[in-house]
């Protein structure tokens, strides 16, 4: 088996791989993302599964009848994030294919059909929405919401779907092909260090945390840097860097989250005090409690900051998901059938299986990161642990599709 | 007179004013530039002066004899900063040729020529060099140079002269043009809140402060920040936050100016930590020691920060211009033919008064700004204070050129 992992990954390690930086950038609709998806129809080719794309551009590769229901999903996604990692979404759908290898080799009897995924677009670093192939199919995303999507360059989603050769005029829910499945289980490599810290290879996910990007705009006074006295500024980067500065704080008293890692400047000249600075923050954390209380405690020190430096400052909330918590009837029949003492830990990031839990019984498994790096060149997991995680995953397939 | 400077005034309002913003966009080798520069051909030719373009793209309007040396010349620039205010450069100018008129109406018997100028990209707004038409003339900037500076879209300093119908071969040193010159004053609109506070309208520059530009590099380590544990960051935001907030401490400390106005962030994604923020500090100080002091404060602050995150820091120093004392025999015959009793300020900002006063005698006189607001559509002289200013310049003129 460790072979037939070894192989399946080494093939599809060049695809959108960036000599410059050495992270992918596997970007939905693009050639590289192209590359990806024949790799995938080839693979289920080469096994004799019965090959589907979706109307919403997501792969499946059936074992067994598709049309029979109760079906156990298994797989991932392909793309990434601009110079991300090269396991975070294909250690799901290689770990797939290489489960599905394991159980024919050790002749599972299958009493239910299998497939494998790849959904598309779940990381939205193009069209700057995550998840969209996943939020489509069980209704979460409009048609008409996601044909206003444009990526950077002002092309549109359903133009972007047109010229890789897709049909975007059939886009929207799918609730037969939902229908179908009886369980959906998402392998992902862990993107902090939990697996690392408590020394085991592969865990299973409780919960994904409630998150949120929240817009700070900072409005001071334009003003020349080389002759306004400090006295007479209005300077909003003073408020900013308080405000981050009090967002880590924040973050710390509560056990929370809590970044601002963008910002936009106006004008942003060197010998200008600026008129406006946006930055935005990304809070989550385990329960809605914890976050509404950072939230609350940074947008206070913020106010506080702006108030006494003559700044008005508005706040948006742009975006907001609340806490997915995995099926425990799903999670707990996992932790049976990989013999117990399997660690279970929520995440903070979002992923196709917490769209999909609110129309399927879903759960995940994470597989070690030594590095807690995530959406870099740095993510790892060792090849053992991935072989560990191949093997759970082959094990939970079993459990639930040979009953 | 109050109507002559108010009708010469209006004449120049509606150039490059943006509707949009209410600010100025009258950048080198536009057509706002062109009608700005065309305005300024027209007022010599209708006061019978000899009209001159000089080989850098300065222009020139001679009452007297150009070659007779020891000329007394007065003038400043028309062109603007991004959204600036209608007053930086353009009232010294208007203020000259109002200034002529009120000398021609008192009967002055001129003994030397007088020339009024107007000097082409005093703010570089379009190729990021300040007063690229005076160093040219003063050997301050080599053609070569001058030759490599390109606008945002990519278009070279001499592609937009020729698209301008200029001659960017004929650009470099014009010794024998500044060798004309007996003495320069340029009036400018005051930066600050000086003469507001001691109640003048009137007051005569000391010095231009010394100042720079340093680039502050912090490294960090890119990371998802959902599901990144704080204790495993390493977030250059928050060190740029810290040295943000030193910067503005050590300045207080120092009675220095120091301003982070212009930042970039790499990838500058919401749910990113950034790898890279890169910040760029403006300070400026009335001697060199203070400057030296300040800088070296929020260097050490910024290291401390640095070392304490794990954050590699690197600080280039981008540009430096020392000290510039005006010539104190010219500030004093300036303070004696003003009657005495006219406030002496430094500035903070560059001129090409300040370029200028290392070839020939120059001087500078402020106007009162009572927002003190520079470099945006807030700065502002009442128009009491603008005629003061004109009498200024005439009664400075009269001293100088009919002794």
């Amino acid at each position: 088996m460790t072979s037939s992992f070894h192989e399946l990954w080494a093939e599809l390690l060049p695809i959108g791989r960036s000599s410059a930086s050495g992270g992918y950038r596997r970007y939905a609709w693009t050639a590289a993302d192209a590359d990806c998806r024949a790799w995938f129809q080839a693979q289920a080719e080469s096994r004799g599964l019965t090959y589907e794309l979706d109307r919403n551009g997501n792969q499946w590769a059936w074992h067994g009848d598709a049309e029979a229901g109760d079906a156990v999903v298994i797989g991932s996604h392909l793309d990434s994030v601009p110079d991300g990692g090269a396991f975070d979404g294909p250690l799901g759908v290689v770990s797939s294919f290489a489960a599905l290898d394991e159980l024919r080799r050790r002749g599972a009897e299958f009493t239910k059909p299998v497939a494998i995924t790849n959904f598309g677009d779940e990381e939205g670093a193009r069209f700057g929405l995550a998840c969209v192939g996943s939020r489509l199919a069980a209704g979460q995303l409009t048609p008409e919401k996601a044909y206003e999507l444009r990526d950077g360059d002002g092309i549109s989603l359903p133009q972007a779907m047109e010229a890789a050769g897709y049909d975007p005029s059939a886009i929207g829910p799918d609730p037969e092909r939902l229908a179908r499945i009886g369980a959906f289980v998402e392998l992902h490599v862990e993107q902090g260090r939990a697996l690392d810290l408590s020394g085991d290879a592969v865990g299973i996910a409780s919960a994904i945390w409630p998150h949120g990007r929240w817009r700070y705009d900072f409005h001071g006074e334009a003003n020349h840097a080389g002759t306004t006295r400090l006295v007479d500024r209005r300077d909003p980067m003073l408020t900013y860097a308080e405000t981050v500065l009090a967002a880590r704080e924040q973050a710390q008293l509560t056990g929370a989250l809590a970044t601002f890692g963008k910002i936009s400047v106006e004008p942003n000249g060197v010998n200008a005090i600026p008129s406006l600075v946006r930055g935005w923050l990304d809070s989550r954390a385990a329960d809605q409690d914890t976050l509404d209380k950072v939230i609350e405690g940074i947008e206070a020190a913020a106010h506080e900051a702006a108030n006494r430096a003559g700044i008005d400052l508005k706040v948006v909330r742009e975006s907001f998901t609340p806490v997915v918590e995995f099926e425990h009837a799903l999670r707990d029949e996992l932790g049976r059938l990989l013999g117990g003492g399997i660690p279970v830990l929520g995440t903070g990031a979002g992923h196709d299986a917490g769209i999909l839990s609110a129309s399927v019984p879903t759960a995940m498994l994470f597989v070690r990161n030594p590095t807690g790096v995530s959406h870099s060149p740095a993510e790892y997991a060792a090849e053992d642990d991935c072989v560990a995680g191949v093997r759970a995953l082959a094990d939970v397939t079993e459990g639930l599709a040979c009953a």
